[in-house]
């Protein structure tokens, strides 16, 4: 007798018939005793349809407005999902975001979770209903319906999952776990059995794409045991955890690896402590996520200062150190597109000081050229051109033996 | 300056092209310096799409579920009327129905509206804004979205106007107004002017179907004055106040015919006291509607009696009348189908006696036989064979002059 949270994205309620495969998955975690609540996203490109809509009507919708309009691509779902549920027999009611008692800060399209009033949910609970909550939608006050933003709906699961002490939060989606790296690439990839929140967090920023960054923070905060897992096959997927015990040897957990980079170099900036500050916030403001930051000082004291951006913001990036050009004083700006970023993940580096060596080692015996780097305790980060990415995720995969279940640790 | 509430039903809404020429009409009302509510229906047959689905996935949806389903329609509109209002620069905010504070009775799919919290759209008003409403909604406390049942959007409509001492009432929707017959059939037919409540009542009842009886009466009740009016064609429609002060000599202002008709009679009843009311209770807890009732007692203290029913209910009525056979005490039952109502509409009868005569001579001078025959203040109807029904229609309209503008008053 536990207490069960799943959550099934967009394409796992893609279609009646999908919704009708979910509700199954509701009803095996009810026949094994458990209470059950279910997070839905929107059905499968419905979203879509609505953005399409708007977009007849204005390039510029009121972010208040497209939530409202979006956060009915949830109710539909929760609703049908409840239908099919009764239909089986078994008793489940629906809530919206609001109803669920889902308090976030009052910003539209992108808010956070302030607070969660899980008393309701409790009480249809007691009533042994399964309750199938809107995923991604909140409620600032009473007038305004909020949404979460990207991956929204990972977010609501996770956070019903900690404010109703659940004893695990199921994230079923349309792969069957999370992999060494993408199989799509690698076909040697291979789902990794288990795998800690860090290690998550850093492959899902890194472009993984299974799961949401903000959802396995919160998982993290909160020591909420996460399943990745598939909604298609009966199989058991990923967990995440906070420290992976199943192969807890492994130094390098998976490769994660984004093309569409391209870098920035400002050159001649005068080295004013406040250059560096004033560079990124001007960008930050533009809404530019840079990501790799390198700064190299000069013999002259002047300073140059790298940074990778993806290859959609470069037009902006540039536009905008352009505008104020004046005030960061710099000689001129270089720019170098094609280029992609790889990384090797893993908790157990941070015992290892050999393994960013190892990377390199190995990128230099392909002849693959790195042209930028960044380390963090439990990542390595390289930036390669876009035509070596394949190559060297490939390598790396094969160097530290990530096709092997077992594999000892290495280095 | 005032205040107008304008409603726009689903065709009026269908598309983003509609929508936009629903923000015109919103924008004349403000270029004329009066704030505006208004109240839309879902687009087009988006409802219908919602219920296709609900199908696909139980033949017996909870009606809970169906309204958290379905009330996804009007916030798909909302939400876009009023990013249209803004996309033409102005102020414009969307309310679901609980937003609106549109508080109803705890009933699923034809719920009553208890009461409305007006502060909330009222602050909107006061700041400039054109307030948006979704209508067909509220909401029975909070973990229950309710729907006011066919014609809820009307009711909506009228309720805010009603909540917030609006001016007017105005009723967009995809014909012209009310007129003294359906044109469809009679091409003479003539749009009205101006009409009482008490005559909208009696011709939206017997199946005129521009404007729902929930929200005339609701109109009435609290002196609301609607107008019927055309979404695309931008002239006056039909005025609906207490007493139409334009044609108010006119003794019959309409005439409202339905086809699907049967007759049921229930013949060789015991006539005890509680006989009448036994059959008829055991018929609306079915939801069968019974309209025309006649009883007749005959010389051997039997009773017969005779009632008519919308013939896709009959094979239901019969079910229920065989089941309580013993309860009621009865012969046997007779059915006639393929009938049809005819009836004239005036508020100009009460004090003309002679006009149920009039129309019964119109007919019988057409050879159509008049087997039931019903009457109120305001309103003759009679149940005629389904094939004489156009004819009879065409007959009276001719008779009582009702394609005539200033006819005087008739006998």
């Amino acid at each position: 007798m536990g207490l069960i949270v799943q959550k099934f994205g967009g394409t796992s309620v893609g279609s009646t018939e999908k919704i009708r495969n979910a509700a199954e998955r509701v009803i095996a975690e009810r026949e094994a005793g458990n209470d059950v609540v279910v997070v839905v996203s929107a059905m499968g490109k419905s979203t879509d349809v609505l953005v399409d809509l708007a977009k007849e009507l204005t390039d510029d919708p009121s972010k208040r407005e497209m939530d409202m309009l979006l956060t009915t691509g949830e109710q539909v779902t929760i609703s049908l999902l409840a239908m099919a549920l009764q239909a089986k027999g078994y008793d489940a009611i629906s809530f919206t975001g609001w109803q669920a008692g889902m308090k976030t800060e009052k910003v539209h399209g992108n808010a956070r979770i302030v607070d969660i009033d899980e008393a309701r949910i409790k009480e249809e609970l007691s009533a042994g209903k399964v309750v199938v909550v809107a995923g991604f939608q909140g409620i600032a006050d009473d007038l305004h319906i909020t949404t979460l933003g990207r991956g929204g709906s990972d977010t609501t699961a996770v956070a019903l999952a900690a404010a109703l002490k659940a004893d695990k939060c199921d994230i079923y989606t349309d792969v069957p776990g999370v992999f060494t790296t993408d199989p799509r690439y690698v076909p040697s990839a291979r789902k990794l059995a288990g795998i800690s929140y860090d290690e998550m967090l850093e492959l899902a920023n890194l472009g993984a794409g299974v799961l949401h960054p903000r959802a396995v923070e919160f998982a993290k905060n909160y020591q909420i045991p996460l399943e990745v897992r598939s909604s298609i096959e009966n199989e058991s997927g990923t967990l995440i955890e906070e420290e992976s015990s199943m192969e807890q040897n492994l130094v390098v957990r998976g490769i994660a690896f984004e093309d569409q980079m391209t870098r920035v170099t400002v050159c001649g900036l005068s080295s004013g402590l406040t250059t560096l500050s004033t560079i990124f916030t001007t960008l930050a403001k533009q809404n530019i996520n840079v990501d790799i930051i390198i700064q190299s000082v000069t013999s002259t004291n002047q300073t140059s200062i790298s940074f990778s951006v993806k290859t959609d913001d470069l037009s902006k990036t540039v536009e905008v150190l352009e505008e104020y050009k004046g005030a960061l004083g710099y000689e001129q700006i270089e720019t170098e597109s094609k280029l992609a970023k790889v990384s090797i993940v893993g908790s157990g580096m941070v015992s290892n000081p050999g393994v960013a060596a190892e990377m390199f080692a190995v990128l230099a015996q392909k002849d693959i050229q790195v042209k930028m780097v960044s380390t963090s305790e439990i990542k390595v980060s390289t930036v390669v051109d876009r035509e070596d990415m394949v190559k060297a995720v490939e390598a790396l995969h094969d160097a530290f033996e990530l096709s092997k279940v077992s594999a000892a640790a290495h280095s």
